[in-house]
């Protein structure tokens, strides 16, 4: 049995390139006792991959040259030499970016069938991309009704997500994101107070007036100029939920964050967080999200690009912006479908 | 009755230059209903005055072109309309820089007598620069025994409390400060495990070696590149106390901080703080602190210089690194001596 896979074939400098990753088949190992094969069906493109393959060490080991390149995926068990594993069960994993995931279980979750949830909603808004937002945004910051939130990156994946939780909780919202389109689906779909298109828009003058009573929370995605901007209106008190940094990812070099002035005046409270330290609480954050799906409060949106073989080049969308919700590449057929 | 009276006559750009603050003489006003007369017997010079002079609202109102010069006090009532206070108590108020201060008694605390404590410990260990590390370092970064704790300008006034209340609380306590004769004091003096004379020393090599187990806890005086090579070494979970940035309060242009790359990754919590916000819980500060000088474990410097005409020449030690634990100028006798 063969196995498509996409392998780290050089440390991408800026921009990922044509051959950063290089997709190879090769024959499938046999099993060994305790392993299970998983079929690969869907696979999360996130703009975290792109740190996991700059040859350094973060909050994951560093990928080496020759790597199958690392992702999250959902899967079906095809073979089980492990009894905690039957076949046909349906997992969560980080499988990587092959047809085939061979592995003894560890780190493998199965997902419940017959929720009413489509397979692929396990890999965004009741996935990982939904305890982003969950954890990232209530755990952090704490928000409380009538305040300011201010979600950068707001219509991607995650940003999307904290919009209307923010919402939920009786935030006054306002989204910054990168196209007009986003920023009218933003208003109109999602109907958040305001959104600001940083593309067209001067983003100081556009907080300004549409946060008129400062800025308490700022839920951050992006880093560089934005950040500065929100930096400067937020409020005594504020809360910035440091999730990611998307706008730096590709820099050659390490590009400074805002003065630390006003975070003293004020008496921000900045704190950087990782999904993954919230596993075991995933249950909050699923029975909440759930809710509020059925409650029509919660809508998320799934861009799934068909072919392992567009991996690569897709996941470059993130990084312009093109992309419009989580993006997922399916791998193989979806058996609840 | 005369006053002098230390006056805002430009706002400095850059370092703090002889006529930005102008000493003039003032006939007293008539002393109203409700109102005290006090007399200032020591002014406490902070990093926190640079900022008050810029002409910029930060935490408290913008100081105006032609008012007296704002500063921490503590003086005697020398006359009183008002019942809450009587003639000969001491008390401790925003004064400002000058001999004779009228007030309606807002704002103004009296201190208690024969505590055994000298007068100007108030001004400092027993004041707002104890709460600052008190409440800084226990409340804001919740050290734990066996902790790394790094702190910036450790042999100020601040800094060197805040080593030392590490020490009781059993962390690992590495100091940076700006000469050799500091880090001897820091290491023989106070005891701390190591200190770096970032004048002489390579910041990084050096919290390398003396902070193996990485860095739980920053206490941030200074920003800049001490800042840039603390952040770098944080560990997992680490808290940052921002309590100053004096490097950057005499820059004429804004100096950015750290990227927040490893703030992210590293799950920091980051917390900006204003002493201000604590003088509700102030008792617990000056029992705490009390009760540890009086077991030895903890002592403080001031360096007391007589004068009121040396206040402008004198606050610029504390940009330069001249002064010797925390900087005080008496400006008239002290009853209690």
């Amino acid at each position: 049995m063969q196995n498509k896979q996409w392998i780290l074939s050089s440390f991408p400098k800026g921009e990922i390139q044509d051959g950063d990753l290089v997709l190879k088949e090769q024959k499938l190992a046999e099993l060994k006792n305790n392993e299970i094969l998983i079929r690969n069906i869907y696979l999360s493109l996130d703009p975290a991959n792109r740190g996991w393959m700059s040859g350094q060490a973060s909050y994951v080991d560093a990928m080496q040259i020759g790597d199958v390149m690392r992702g999250g995926t959902i899967g079906v068990v095809e073979t089980s030499n492990n009894e905690k594993f039957k076949i046909g069960e349906i997992v969560n994993c980080m499988g990587g970016w092959q047809e085939y995931f061979i592995t003894d279980g560890k780190g493998v979750q199965i997902i419940p069938q017959n929720t009413g949830f489509p397979l692929d909603s396990f890999m965004s808004v009741l996935g990982m991309t939904g305890m982003t937002a969950y954890f990232g945004l209530l755990d952090i910051t704490n928000p409380k009704e009538g305040e300011t939130l201010v979600v950068s990156a707001a219509a991607g994946a995650v940003g999307s997500i904290v919009c209307q939780i923010g919402k939920i909780k009786g935030c006054r919202v306002i989204g910054i994101a990168g196209s007009d389109e986003k920023c009218e689906w933003l208003t109109k779909e999602l109907k958040i107070d305001g959104a600001i298109n940083h593309k067209i828009d001067n983003v100081r003058e556009k907080l300004k007036e549409l946060c008129p009573e400062g800025i308490d929370i700022y839920f951050e995605n992006v880093g560089g100029p934005i950040t500065e901007a929100v930096v400067t209106r937020m409020n005594i008190g504020g809360r910035i939920s440091l999730c990611g940094l998307i706008s730096s990812y590709n820099a050659e070099t390490v590009v400074p964050g805002p003065a630390w002035g006003n975070l003293l005046i004020k008496r921000i409270k900045l704190q950087g967080f990782i999904v993954f330290d919230y596993f075991k609480r995933a249950m909050e954050a699923f029975q909440d999200i759930g809710k509020w799906i059925h409650e029509g409060k919660l809508q998320y949106k799934n861009e799934i690009i068909p072919g392992i073989e567009n991996a690569s080049s897709s996941i470059k969308k993130l990084f312009s912006g093109e992309n419009k919700g989580k993006l997922i590449i399916q791998i193989s057929d979806d058996p609840t479908l």
